[in-house]
């Protein structure tokens, strides 16, 4: 039986969605309580706690399994065990990265050229200390508690801070000097825990339905009919990567397939089974997919 | 052709869901009219008025069919006929009682112990009388709207009052006496209407309309693919409820497999099939269920 | 490659969902932003503007490709080529129509009758002068922002205004004189960029999937059983536009029915089936259909 | 010390902002809360409940003092002290009464032409009974729970409830048969612990404060200079119940005036100060008047 | 009596605002109600209506007095006679101006500069043609609904818009090129009315009346006690435009200082006037100011 | 010239007020813009912040003055000046406090009793280390992010956490161990800028003003007219340290009697007035008050 550490605040709403997608729905009396429960005999107890607590949480065994950022395992340097990536939280493909920027106009063109007493304003003041300290950079750290972005030049020199588009980097007329973490969404286990055969299977348990469920996404069942002269044509431009369920129709004249295709391509997949002979092209949305 | 009540209030979203669900949407010029529409030839007249009114509009045969909570029926102890229990409208699976409670540390086990004169606040006040009545105790019972359990022991010595979880009652220090009621959310008919043979069949659509679209939310639809010489092994992890529906692939070496299962149960199935020996599992969802 | 343009406000919301169903998702930086994008090949911008405004962007040029009402290309008379309507933006089946209104119990039954100087207040001024003038109407049009309806009789004599249900006409006491226009939301180019080969195929498919989107939200998969002995009266009472597919099951003894059914009479349809003798009815969403 | 209970719902905010204005200021440890308390040694236990409770729970003696509406005082028949009425509530100066209305185009004239077995919704059941009894009208009055006025003629032939502009009810096309009562809102008393001397006293002082509160509200204090020879024409518009007071300025040829005036009243009176010789006028809020 | 209409948007919770301050309570049914009263004697009707339609609406007669923007007088041409600005609606001192904007890397510096067939977006396009034929320039003028100043240069290459701060100008990389119209929120009269001498008459007092009390919103009334040795220095630090009154008070060693003087200011006055000998300084809120 | 830096989120709101009613207004060009002005000559930056940062930010002379609670003083171990408390946050008047609390039923009645190894969660670790550290207990300290007492006993064996009325405290089931500090709201400065003679005045101009509004906020200016024969008795309950002012009425039979009393007390002072034949008694609001 697994304890479950869930995260508060920005990706609250997305993981309950997922689970509630995995058919793992996450039950609590009010969105403001942290006790919550799973209906699963695999998931004993169940928290939402703040995305900086977790990784020491699951370090210090309170939790078995969790889900956190790669930015906070660093920033605490917390000793867990990563179940993979989790792609279900951000808005576009681009990866999270923790960043050092500096303004475009500043003189330096490396994290070297940082002159020392440099003052830094960051929401990770550990991980930018460790990083400074392999450059030999002596920094004045300042802890930052939101907002990081417009204090440069105002109140500080620079800044370490998250970035995924950029936009709000270049709106703050900065440039960015290093990259400290490329950050991801994982699901982190407790050591000894996953050491554990029974808890390990569980939480390869909860990964498959958490996995089924966000590949689910990304993809839709598509059905459609073709006469047999037109199917291999049709079957040619088939994504690589599905395998089609062909069935003859009653008459033997036509067959109907049925495929799972991912959603990305769709829209230039349609029209091109159209035009080689595709008619009655259903698009049915999916909820789980497990290989 | 049937004229029908829907309760409005804290029911009010669900129901609506509920009837849209089942392809029976009801259509109203603003949120806050009481007069609505379905565009269905069996349903005439629509009103969405409040539960506590609607028993009695049901008895006086002012609209052939409602939807209200058995609570209502007993308090204004009306003469209708139930076509069954309509399972939609709750966060958990515990029924709702109307309860009778006093504080944790008040002297009395049994409502045959309340003192003459004890005061009652209750929204049910005629259930309370009736109910008192019959244990022989003489009490006064204060109507209340609203925050019932919040007034004891400040005002009142008991309430009456609905309960689902029990939450509220243990957050204002209060246990359970007696349980005057278990209630549920019922289809409920005028009965001279339920007695009209054309009333009654037009009745029972919208009942098998509202049950198949209820069914639907607790269900879904697996596909799967298996080797023959897995297939019985996947066949027996089955849900005994479901029949599953076996295709022989082209080859001959591998089985398509479809069928409804339990949504509750899936997060257990799922693994489960794939250590079968399934691949290729889909998760689809279902609108509606009529078996 | 296309550039797109978008109406802004009260269609804007359908119309990004509209798009999102139809795989053709458009991304922004925040709601607020008139800038956008669809990851697709053929669409190389998006722009998300005012409706009043659109018409005249295509006519120049500024875009190839976008979505307003008949309405404002009328009062702009705008040359552009439509390539069809969109019906996906409407709470009712009643067509949106310009009418003329006046007062109850004004003395006029026709446009003819209206006197000289007869003051109409109007959002589309040069229609409603347009209008007049085939009639002979000398009239003083008073351009309107907002609340037309509620202007007669104490600021005007008469309104030009859009009416859907005629709800709004009736409480403010108005009836209809004329009709100058029934318009539609419609999917618009312009000349130069419909008459390019490459450009038009790029529409078509856009047509195309935006089609597919809106027909599945009026259609559902229906999935079904039924007994060799009752398979002819079942298919008897299934809709004629429907084409089913047929497939024996195991043992020969019964059928398994599949057929895309219009959403609108599946309420009358799925009883009828189950008294025909289907069984296990399922009813499935879907989220394009592709002819 | 007296235990005061207030009303919830549409009057609480007002209800609250008087007392704050009276320097009464109640505390709450959340808005919700029913529990409040104010901070005067005359004062020791404050509630906020349900108008419709407090009569009863004023005549019982679970309070000593009260706000509720006479409606309520009323339709509970409850025998208690009223120290008079609270003109703070409202939004018009008409009064609101309980009347009775029926379809402009029903066929009675007076209470009397009702026929027997009419059916009358109220939210006043028991006061409608009573009333009907005094005319010998034998009705079915059946209890509303919200919007009485759209259920005629739809569910019911007449209604009883609360009008204040009859906006409402001409809105639903009805028309007042007769006025059942004519209800204030009203500083309401148990019996008992209005004999007692030392609790009618600090009623006595609570009355004041919140009478002084809605008498400032309706008043300004304007101040004024003026010369000697137009002081005479200046007293003379001054509103008759105001007593200005008068004093010379330095140089012995002008005066300051300053007096409370109403504000109603006061947008054609400070013209006609200027007019008659008044200048540097100022008009400057008041908090309380206690005469 | 008068007929008034007043400004629907932007300005409106602003102008019900000062109306009240001036005791002119505007009273409406509901917020969205257009129609609405005041309670006083001068003025017979008021209405709320969009700021673009007022001027045609004073011009033509079916109002007497209103409130508008110079900008909208100007750019319907209308014919109206104004009572002066009203200071009451501005965020900032800065005046509002309508000014033609270009990128800052376009190579136009005047007007006279822009090439034939410049497409210029505006909500004024009538002002803007005005202007442009004053210059002789022959451009494309597009009547823009809203954004305008995000649509240079995607889609248009200059604008003619409203600029109060020019923060939004400077976002979107624009510099102005010329302004067309500094523009003021002013009271506004009918010709006709205003020449009829009981309406001017009405239209002074309610223009008496608002700016009586938009000038009581810049000042306090401020007063203080002071030695009579000091009072010489503190009466030389008042500022010039207030006339205090002086007062010696009991014992003739003291005197007391009473004085309106403006808010802005009265931060570094207090403070010197403290240096100066003030003490007991009081500073109090003033409702309006007539001098 | 003065550099400020405001505190960003729960002590905003208040802050701005308390500016706004100093003359000091705040202009921001949105709510969330941290850049902000005070239009005065001694005031040359304004920025909002967190008040965690700004401790550090003043120390380190970023900023010249501040305000911020003593919690993230002490937290951050800041070297600054303290200009003295504010009272304008708080919605009681008990202090706010740094407390360590530990379940009801756990067994330790003073830190020095916490086992080695003992779990801590708090906002302020550097605070809670420096005081177990006093205490010689071995505590692993854990960082809270929010909702730390929720988090005993389910995560942690206590907290330091803020409490103010301990109602929270009490809802978790959670008693007081011992208080680590006692904190306000201060004024506070850096220590070079506070030595500088011209800073220091302009600090101290700033600091009267703030403390003229917030006293301003506690008094009223009562005003009353009294029989000469009365006003011994009158001024006899007058607050002690009121100095009213007495000014004999034409006539000479009566005075008027203007004094600045504390709000608090009003409530029994008034009737207090009128027993003593105070009559004509106002209340007059007041916008700042200095000595």
């Amino acid at each position: 039986m697994l304890s479950l550490v869930l995260p508060k605040g920005s990706l609250e709403k997305a993981t309950l969605e997922l689970f509630d997608a995995a058919d793992l729905t996450v039950r609590r009396s009010s969105d403001r309580d942290y006790r919550a429960s799973i209906d699963d005999p695999r998931i004993e107890r169940v928290r939402v706690l703040r995305p900086q607590e977790i990784p020491t949480y699951l370090e210090q065994g309170l939790f078995d399994l969790g889900i956190t950022g790669r930015d906070w395992i660093t920033e605490t340097d917390s000793d867990v065990v990563s179940l993979g990536e989790l792609k279900y939280s951000k808005a576009t493909s681009n990866p999270v990265r923790v960043i050092m920027a500096v303004p475009n106009d500043a003189p330096w063109q490396s994290v070297a050229d940082l002159p020392e007493g440099v003052r830094i304003s960051t929401e990770f003041p550990e991980m930018t200390r460790r990083f400074l300290d392999r450059h030999g950079v002596k920094a004045k750290v300042v802890p930052s508690y939101g907002a990081t972005e417009a204090k440069v030049p105002d109140i500080v020199d620079a800044i370490v801070d998250l970035t995924e588009t950029g936009s709000s980097l270049r709106k703050n007329g900065l440039r960015i000097l290093d990259t400290l973490l490329t950050s991801y969404t994982e699901l982190v286990a407790n050591r000894e825990a996953y050491e554990d055969d029974e808890k390990r299977a569980a939480m390869e348990d909860v990964a498959l339905l958490l996995q089924g469920a966000i590949r689910a996404r990304g993809n839709v069942l598509l059905k459609l009919n073709v006469a047999q002269s037109d199917l291999p044509g049709v079957l040619d431009i088939m994504p690589a990567m599905s395998s089609p369920t062909v069935t003859a129709l009653a008459g033997g004249e036509a067959s109907a397939v049925e495929s799972v295709v991912p959603k990305r391509g769709v829209n230039t997949l349609i029209p091109a089974l159209k035009a080689a002979g595709a008619h009655d092209i259903l698009e049915i949305p999916i909820s789980k997919i497990v290989d």
